[in-house]
Protein backbone atom coordinates (compact mmCIF):
# COMPACT_ATOMS: atom_id res chain seq x y z
CA UNK A 1 0.00 0.00 0.00
CA UNK A 2 1.20 3.59 0.55
CA UNK A 3 3.30 2.95 3.38
CA UNK A 4 6.41 5.29 3.34
CA UNK A 5 9.43 3.59 2.29
CA UNK A 6 11.16 4.44 5.54
CA UNK A 7 9.27 3.01 8.00
CA UNK A 8 10.52 -0.27 9.51
CA UNK A 9 7.75 -3.42 9.17
CA UNK A 10 8.11 -4.00 12.66
CA UNK A 11 8.21 -1.74 15.70
CA UNK A 12 9.08 -2.13 19.16
CA UNK A 13 8.42 -0.35 22.42
CA UNK A 14 12.07 1.04 21.93
CA UNK A 15 11.65 2.58 18.74
CA UNK A 16 8.20 4.63 19.44
CA UNK A 17 8.04 7.98 20.46
CA UNK A 18 5.30 10.56 21.14
CA UNK A 19 4.29 12.13 17.55
CA UNK A 20 5.32 9.93 15.74
CA UNK A 21 2.70 9.60 12.45
CA UNK A 22 1.70 6.92 10.33
CA UNK A 23 -0.63 6.44 7.24
CA UNK A 24 -2.47 3.10 5.94
CA UNK A 25 -3.00 2.44 2.17
CA UNK A 26 -6.59 3.05 1.33
CA UNK A 27 -9.89 0.75 1.21
CA UNK A 28 -13.30 1.28 -1.06
CA UNK A 29 -16.50 0.56 0.90
CA UNK A 30 -19.32 -0.23 -1.62
CA UNK A 31 -22.96 -0.76 -1.08
CA UNK A 32 -23.18 -4.08 -1.56
CA UNK A 33 -21.00 -4.91 1.63
CA UNK A 34 -22.59 -2.29 4.25
CA UNK A 35 -25.81 -4.03 3.63
CA UNK A 36 -24.40 -7.53 4.34
CA UNK A 37 -22.44 -6.59 6.89
CA UNK A 38 -25.59 -4.57 8.32
CA UNK A 39 -27.77 -7.81 7.78
CA UNK A 40 -25.34 -9.73 9.88
CA UNK A 41 -24.40 -7.63 12.74
CA UNK A 42 -26.35 -3.94 12.65
CA UNK A 43 -29.75 -5.07 10.77
CA UNK A 44 -31.37 -1.56 11.18
CA UNK A 45 -33.17 -0.05 7.92
CA UNK A 46 -30.66 3.47 7.42
CA UNK A 47 -27.78 -0.03 6.79
CA UNK A 48 -30.04 -1.88 4.42
CA UNK A 49 -32.46 -0.15 1.93
CA UNK A 50 -32.26 2.87 0.32
CA UNK A 51 -34.84 4.49 0.62
CA UNK A 52 -35.32 3.81 4.27
CA UNK A 53 -31.72 5.48 4.62
CA UNK A 54 -32.97 8.45 2.60
CA UNK A 55 -35.73 9.13 4.67
CA UNK A 56 -33.69 8.44 8.32
CA UNK A 57 -31.47 11.27 9.76
CA UNK A 58 -28.82 9.63 7.90
CA UNK A 59 -30.36 10.81 4.60
CA UNK A 60 -28.99 8.11 2.62
CA UNK A 61 -27.30 4.81 3.13
CA UNK A 62 -24.94 4.45 5.81
CA UNK A 63 -22.34 1.84 6.93
CA UNK A 64 -22.62 0.55 10.48
CA UNK A 65 -20.52 2.33 12.50
CA UNK A 66 -18.78 -0.77 13.34
CA UNK A 67 -18.20 -1.39 9.57
CA UNK A 68 -15.86 1.63 9.28
CA UNK A 69 -14.57 0.75 12.85
CA UNK A 70 -13.75 -3.27 11.51
CA UNK A 71 -12.02 -1.73 8.24
CA UNK A 72 -10.01 0.94 10.05
CA UNK A 73 -8.45 -1.92 11.96
CA UNK A 74 -8.17 -4.03 8.74
CA UNK A 75 -6.55 -0.82 7.55
CA UNK A 76 -3.96 -0.83 10.51
CA UNK A 77 -3.41 -4.40 10.41
CA UNK A 78 -2.13 -4.55 6.65
CA UNK A 79 -0.85 -1.21 6.24
CA UNK A 80 -1.44 1.13 9.02
CA UNK A 81 -0.01 0.54 11.99
CA UNK A 82 3.54 -1.57 11.64
CA UNK A 83 4.17 -3.05 15.56
CA UNK A 84 6.19 -6.40 16.36
CA UNK A 85 4.10 -9.57 17.44
CA UNK A 86 0.84 -7.50 15.86
CA UNK A 87 -1.65 -5.10 16.98
CA UNK A 88 -3.12 -6.31 20.31
CA UNK A 89 -6.43 -3.63 21.49
CA UNK A 90 -7.21 -3.45 25.23
CA UNK A 91 -9.92 -0.99 24.38
CA UNK A 92 -10.51 2.76 23.86
CA UNK A 93 -12.49 5.54 23.16
CA UNK A 94 -14.26 5.46 19.39
CA UNK A 95 -16.04 8.56 17.74
CA UNK A 96 -17.96 8.41 14.94
CA UNK A 97 -17.58 11.86 13.04
CA UNK A 98 -20.10 11.32 10.48
CA UNK A 99 -21.05 8.13 8.05
CA UNK A 100 -19.44 6.83 6.05
CA UNK A 101 -20.97 6.34 2.20
CA UNK A 102 -21.19 4.05 -0.58
CA UNK A 103 -18.30 3.77 -2.28
CA UNK A 104 -15.80 5.51 -0.05
CA UNK A 105 -12.23 4.91 -0.28
CA UNK A 106 -11.02 5.54 3.61
CA UNK A 107 -7.57 5.40 5.17
CA UNK A 108 -5.81 5.70 8.67
CA UNK A 109 -3.54 8.07 10.15
CA UNK A 110 -2.33 7.33 13.07
CA UNK A 111 -0.31 9.09 15.23
CA UNK A 112 1.29 8.12 18.86
CA UNK A 113 -0.05 10.04 21.72
CA UNK A 114 1.23 8.75 24.98
CA UNK A 115 3.72 5.55 25.86
CA UNK A 116 2.98 3.85 29.30
CA UNK A 117 6.49 2.27 30.11
CA UNK A 118 6.06 -1.43 31.39
CA UNK A 119 4.52 -1.71 34.87
CA UNK A 120 3.21 -5.25 35.72
CA UNK A 121 4.75 -7.05 32.28
CA UNK A 122 8.83 -6.06 32.13
CA UNK A 123 8.46 -6.92 28.24
CA UNK A 124 5.06 -5.44 27.60
CA UNK A 125 4.26 -1.56 27.70
CA UNK A 126 0.90 0.35 26.85
CA UNK A 127 0.99 2.80 24.04
CA UNK A 128 -1.73 5.41 23.55
CA UNK A 129 -2.34 5.47 19.69
CA UNK A 130 -5.17 7.72 17.60
CA UNK A 131 -6.12 6.57 14.68
CA UNK A 132 -8.43 9.23 11.90
CA UNK A 133 -10.42 7.78 9.32
CA UNK A 134 -10.48 9.72 6.54
CA UNK A 135 -12.96 9.28 3.65
CA UNK A 136 -11.69 10.38 -0.12
CA UNK A 137 -12.41 14.47 0.24
CA UNK A 138 -10.27 14.01 3.72
CA UNK A 139 -13.06 15.10 6.14
CA UNK A 140 -13.28 12.23 9.20
CA UNK A 141 -15.48 9.55 9.48
CA UNK A 142 -13.81 8.25 12.75
CA UNK A 143 -11.66 8.96 15.57
CA UNK A 144 -10.41 5.79 17.82
CA UNK A 145 -8.05 5.95 20.46
CA UNK A 146 -6.78 2.59 21.24
CA UNK A 147 -4.60 1.36 24.20
CA UNK A 148 -2.32 -1.13 22.53
CA UNK A 149 -0.06 -3.66 24.18
CA UNK A 150 3.82 -3.53 22.50
CA UNK A 151 6.35 -5.62 23.41
CA UNK A 152 9.86 -5.29 23.83
CA UNK A 153 12.63 -5.89 21.65
CA UNK A 154 13.81 -9.41 22.10
CA UNK A 155 10.81 -10.09 24.73
CA UNK A 156 9.39 -12.62 22.20
CA UNK B 1 -35.23 -13.79 22.90
CA UNK B 2 -35.24 -13.56 26.19
CA UNK B 3 -36.68 -10.00 26.24
CA UNK B 4 -38.52 -9.63 29.34
CA UNK B 5 -42.40 -9.98 28.85
CA UNK B 6 -42.99 -6.18 30.35
CA UNK B 7 -40.31 -4.47 28.10
CA UNK B 8 -42.00 -1.74 25.80
CA UNK B 9 -40.69 -2.47 22.34
CA UNK B 10 -39.70 1.15 21.59
CA UNK B 11 -38.49 3.42 23.95
CA UNK B 12 -38.59 7.05 23.58
CA UNK B 13 -36.32 9.80 26.20
CA UNK B 14 -39.46 9.98 28.41
CA UNK B 15 -39.65 6.28 28.82
CA UNK B 16 -35.79 5.77 30.33
CA UNK B 17 -34.26 6.54 33.62
CA UNK B 18 -30.90 6.04 35.06
CA UNK B 19 -30.63 2.66 36.38
CA UNK B 20 -33.03 0.67 34.01
CA UNK B 21 -31.61 -2.96 32.70
CA UNK B 22 -31.80 -4.52 29.60
CA UNK B 23 -30.77 -8.11 28.42
CA UNK B 24 -30.72 -9.31 25.31
CA UNK B 25 -30.75 -12.83 23.85
CA UNK B 26 -28.11 -14.77 22.81
CA UNK B 27 -25.39 -15.41 20.25
CA UNK B 28 -22.64 -18.35 19.34
CA UNK B 29 -19.85 -17.63 17.69
CA UNK B 30 -18.28 -20.32 16.28
CA UNK B 31 -14.69 -20.87 14.98
CA UNK B 32 -15.54 -20.75 11.18
CA UNK B 33 -16.97 -17.15 11.43
CA UNK B 34 -13.87 -16.31 13.93
CA UNK B 35 -11.56 -16.82 11.38
CA UNK B 36 -13.65 -15.62 8.20
CA UNK B 37 -14.30 -12.66 9.77
CA UNK B 38 -10.79 -12.03 10.68
CA UNK B 39 -9.26 -12.74 6.83
CA UNK B 40 -11.54 -9.74 6.36
CA UNK B 41 -11.13 -7.05 8.86
CA UNK B 42 -8.17 -8.18 11.26
CA UNK B 43 -5.60 -10.45 10.09
CA UNK B 44 -3.05 -11.64 12.44
CA UNK B 45 -2.54 -14.81 13.23
CA UNK B 46 -4.14 -15.44 16.59
CA UNK B 47 -7.24 -14.65 15.11
CA UNK B 48 -6.64 -16.61 12.09
CA UNK B 49 -5.08 -20.46 12.86
CA UNK B 50 -5.69 -22.39 15.80
CA UNK B 51 -1.76 -22.84 16.53
CA UNK B 52 -0.59 -19.90 15.45
CA UNK B 53 -3.11 -19.20 18.13
CA UNK B 54 -2.09 -21.58 20.62
CA UNK B 55 1.46 -20.20 20.59
CA UNK B 56 0.52 -16.38 21.08
CA UNK B 57 -0.05 -13.86 24.43
CA UNK B 58 -3.86 -15.07 23.55
CA UNK B 59 -3.08 -19.22 23.88
CA UNK B 60 -5.58 -19.98 21.85
CA UNK B 61 -8.06 -19.19 18.81
CA UNK B 62 -9.10 -15.95 19.98
CA UNK B 63 -11.72 -13.66 17.95
CA UNK B 64 -10.83 -10.05 16.78
CA UNK B 65 -12.21 -7.99 19.22
CA UNK B 66 -14.23 -5.85 16.32
CA UNK B 67 -15.90 -8.94 15.77
CA UNK B 68 -17.01 -9.44 19.28
CA UNK B 69 -18.18 -5.63 19.34
CA UNK B 70 -20.25 -6.48 15.67
CA UNK B 71 -21.87 -9.38 18.05
CA UNK B 72 -22.69 -7.37 20.82
CA UNK B 73 -24.02 -4.60 18.13
CA UNK B 74 -26.50 -7.31 16.74
CA UNK B 75 -27.45 -8.43 20.23
CA UNK B 76 -28.26 -4.53 20.82
CA UNK B 77 -30.20 -3.93 17.88
CA UNK B 78 -32.35 -6.96 17.26
CA UNK B 79 -32.80 -7.45 21.30
CA UNK B 80 -31.13 -5.97 23.90
CA UNK B 81 -31.70 -2.30 23.83
CA UNK B 82 -35.44 -1.52 22.03
CA UNK B 83 -35.07 2.53 21.26
CA UNK B 84 -37.52 4.31 18.97
CA UNK B 85 -35.39 5.25 16.13
CA UNK B 86 -33.54 2.47 16.31
CA UNK B 87 -29.62 2.41 18.30
CA UNK B 88 -27.79 5.50 16.66
CA UNK B 89 -24.27 5.52 18.17
CA UNK B 90 -22.29 8.79 18.67
CA UNK B 91 -19.15 6.82 19.87
CA UNK B 92 -18.19 5.69 23.33
CA UNK B 93 -15.52 3.93 24.92
CA UNK B 94 -14.48 -0.02 24.21
CA UNK B 95 -12.49 -2.11 26.64
CA UNK B 96 -11.92 -5.89 25.86
CA UNK B 97 -11.84 -7.56 28.92
CA UNK B 98 -11.02 -11.12 28.23
CA UNK B 99 -11.13 -12.98 24.60
CA UNK B 100 -13.90 -14.39 22.75
CA UNK B 101 -13.70 -18.31 21.87
CA UNK B 102 -14.84 -20.51 19.16
CA UNK B 103 -18.26 -21.61 20.89
CA UNK B 104 -18.71 -18.82 22.88
CA UNK B 105 -21.79 -18.14 23.39
CA UNK B 106 -22.87 -14.39 24.19
CA UNK B 107 -25.26 -12.17 25.67
CA UNK B 108 -25.43 -8.59 26.77
CA UNK B 109 -26.57 -6.84 29.24
CA UNK B 110 -27.15 -3.41 29.44
CA UNK B 111 -28.09 -0.24 31.96
CA UNK B 112 -28.72 3.34 31.43
CA UNK B 113 -25.67 5.25 33.38
CA UNK B 114 -26.56 9.10 32.25
CA UNK B 115 -29.44 10.99 30.19
CA UNK B 116 -28.32 14.53 28.56
CA UNK B 117 -31.40 16.35 28.20
CA UNK B 118 -31.87 17.50 24.52
CA UNK B 119 -29.53 20.88 23.98
CA UNK B 120 -29.20 21.76 20.67
CA UNK B 121 -31.75 19.77 18.73
CA UNK B 122 -34.73 20.00 21.14
CA UNK B 123 -36.63 16.71 20.31
CA UNK B 124 -32.90 14.50 20.23
CA UNK B 125 -31.44 13.60 23.70
CA UNK B 126 -28.12 11.55 24.39
CA UNK B 127 -27.78 8.91 26.33
CA UNK B 128 -24.97 6.82 27.64
CA UNK B 129 -25.81 2.90 28.16
CA UNK B 130 -22.99 0.57 29.52
CA UNK B 131 -23.08 -2.16 28.03
CA UNK B 132 -21.55 -5.86 28.91
CA UNK B 133 -21.23 -8.40 27.11
CA UNK B 134 -20.76 -11.94 29.10
CA UNK B 135 -20.10 -15.66 27.92
CA UNK B 136 -21.87 -18.68 28.85
CA UNK B 137 -19.62 -18.46 32.24
CA UNK B 138 -20.87 -15.33 33.02
CA UNK B 139 -17.26 -13.65 32.26
CA UNK B 140 -16.94 -10.31 30.72
CA UNK B 141 -15.46 -10.77 27.34
CA UNK B 142 -16.25 -6.36 26.60
CA UNK B 143 -17.81 -3.21 28.08
CA UNK B 144 -19.16 -0.70 25.76
CA UNK B 145 -20.45 2.63 27.15
CA UNK B 146 -22.20 4.30 24.16
CA UNK B 147 -23.61 7.71 23.43
CA UNK B 148 -26.34 6.94 21.73
CA UNK B 149 -28.95 9.57 20.43
CA UNK B 150 -32.47 8.81 21.56
CA UNK B 151 -35.72 10.68 19.77
CA UNK B 152 -38.67 12.30 22.04
CA UNK B 153 -42.14 10.81 21.44
CA UNK B 154 -43.78 12.63 18.91
CA UNK B 155 -41.09 13.86 17.33
CA UNK B 156 -40.63 11.25 14.65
Amino acid sequence: MNQAADTPQSLYLEDLRVGQRFTSGVYQIDADRIKSFAAEFDPQPFHLDEAAAQASIFRGLAASGWHTAAVTMRLLVTSGLPLAGGLIGLGGELAWSRPTRPGDTLRVESEIMEIVPPRFEPNQGVVKVRSTTLNQNGEEVQVLTANLLVFKRGSR
